[in-house]
């Protein structure tokens, strides 16, 4: 081990707009050593996630951002090569945030135990990690849909949407995605979801027109932009519109759109509330737990999309923004 | 009676972005009877507000629009002239919708009574009417001010903006109000505010950066554009913004412009949340006992800014688009 290298992937220029591929550089550091309490562990799989792209600007946000020269943040799963924790020890899989790199060191009390024989290891950053956290506190907890309501989802095919419109459809509602391209919309349609929108082919407004005729009572928002003002649109009486991400937004170097129609909220006593999957910490073993359930039954598809090669960080990442991405996007970082 | 006329105004056109004086026609109408259940009464104030001019627009809203040709909607108060209604005998004073004529016919179930040995007639358009009902829904109901949070209020100096404010007080927050000009200012300041930003004469961002030092636990918003991003800018974790109007927008001939900082609300674990008004008849009835209880301590400060002419009804009405007003906009129809 002592003349293995740690490839790394630091960000070395905020972008402006989208991301240039020499925002990132590749570079070979030392393997880090656990001191006490800390964990070494070898980066199996790392989560690539449209938050990435928060993360890379400068400023308050609801973390700090990446800083210049440091390795990129990166939610991750790997197996323990040295342990300085009792919780964990070698051979030990473990769910963490590793960062864009081979090897990493964390405190065993951040890190979370996985089991490769209850789901494939990528499953962890997916609809068992903090994606299908996101989806399960989001709807539920902020959305708080009632059975026989219309759910509307956007990025729907994403990682986060195509969870939350399963769990919608578990939980009794109607469930209708906005998507782009006719795989993506037949995917859902797979999925169970009651009516699919291409926003790529269809006039959003239209198309949603005829989708909810009578209206939203849950929009989970992942995109911003033409969706969301759509949606805002078509509230009923009473709606939630949850902001998860705003990824049609994020690139742009204007001001970002803000929704004109936005005092539809007033008309149709609605709200609007963003939150944070960081702050359900408490409770994500007992989501985990009920998805994971979900998932054995049948009655909840988790789907990966598994890229490789972390020198290729970048471009693996754009494909987020060019949703070229079919459920989880998730890096094999290495063979176990 | 029978010689007497009507002179009501009516809405004659859709206005286009700032209503203009030929939207309205004063006629000579005759003077309605009752039919079983109603109740005939002479109108002395009717209310002026900011939401008549979302009434004057075609479409769906929370209440349908205005009809051409009928007379314009809005609240008043008067003193009944005939009655089949059990509940009222000539005489009375009453409260209700007799839109902007002389005399109006309502059916008594409508009807609130009204007492002016209690209070001034004009303040049951205030802070005894919607005004105040407003204020204090949105405020204590959407809002939720808890003891030493900051509040910030847009429009602090209109109807609604300038009772936020003190129930604000009273609740033990931190108050910071928003308006238009140093004598604007100087009254809210008279009332309690703690800090008082005039967006005529300061940079709302780096006034309000100074203001709320800490951050924004409550906005109540009245005014939406540049108010609204500013203070989204600088909300607290687990924010609410009221969305109670945003006349910046109301007479705007382009698109309305919509925040686009609201992923605020996503970092901040914030809510924004629109309401009306009616949703709470309920308990006007509570909110008006307490508010009047406050008034008779000395507590709650009531202003009335009271026009006369109902012929001049446009050009009363534009005041509140030109930010004329100080307190609540109040047109006296006749004298009693």
């Amino acid at each position: 081990m002592s003349e293995q290298m740690n490839t790394q992937v630091k960000l070395v220029q905020r972008p402006v707009g989208e991301p240039a591929p020499d925002c990132f550089q590749v570079e070979q550091g030392p393997i880090p050593a656990p001191a006490e309490g800390e964990v070494l562990y070898k980066v199996l799989y790392i989560s690539l996630d449209p938050a990435m792209r928060g993360w890379m600007n400068e400023g308050k946000s609801y973390i700090p951002p990446v800083g210049l020269g440091e390795v990129m943040r990166a939610g991750g799963v790997g197996r323990v090569i040295r342990s300085n924790h009792p919780d964990f020890g070698e051979g030990d899989y473990v769910s963490g945030y590793p960062g864009a790199q081979e090897y990493a060191v964390e405190k065993g009390s951040d890190l979370i135990p996985v089991d490769p024989q209850v789901a494939p290891l990528e499953r962890y950053l997916g609809a068992l990690g903090m994606t299908g956290m996101t989806a399960y506190f989001g709807l539920l907890d902020v959305g708080r849909p009632q059975a026989g309501e219309t759910v509307l989802v956007s990025g729907a095919a994403g990682a986060v949407g195509s969870i939350v419109g399963q769990i919608a459809k578990l939980k009794g509602c109607r469930v209708v995605g906005i998507a782009g391209g006719r795989e993506k919309c037949d995917f859902l349609r797979e999925l169970g979801f009651d009516a699919v929108i291409d926003y790529k082919d269809e006039n959003i407004f239209r198309a949603l027109k005829q989708a909810c005729p009578d209206g939203i009572d849950v929009f989970f928002d992942n995109v911003g932009g033409a969706a969301l003002e759509a949606a805002l649109a078509r509230l009923r009486l009473g709606a939630r519109v949850v902001l998860c991400g705003a990824i049609s937004q994020y690139n742009t170097t204007e001001r970002p759109t803000g929704p004109s129609n936005y005092m539809s909220l007033l008309v149709n006593r609605a709200r609007m509330e963003g939150f944070v999957v960081f702050d359900y910490k408490e409770r994500y073993a007992e989501a985990a737990a009920e998805m994971a359930q979900w998932i054995a039954q049948g009655r909840l598809q988790a789907r990966e999309h598994v890229v490789e090669g972390l020198p290729a960080f970048h471009s693996h990442l754009m494909m987020l923004f060019r949703g070229e991405n079919f459920g989880k996007l998730v890096l094999k970082v290495a063979e176990d």
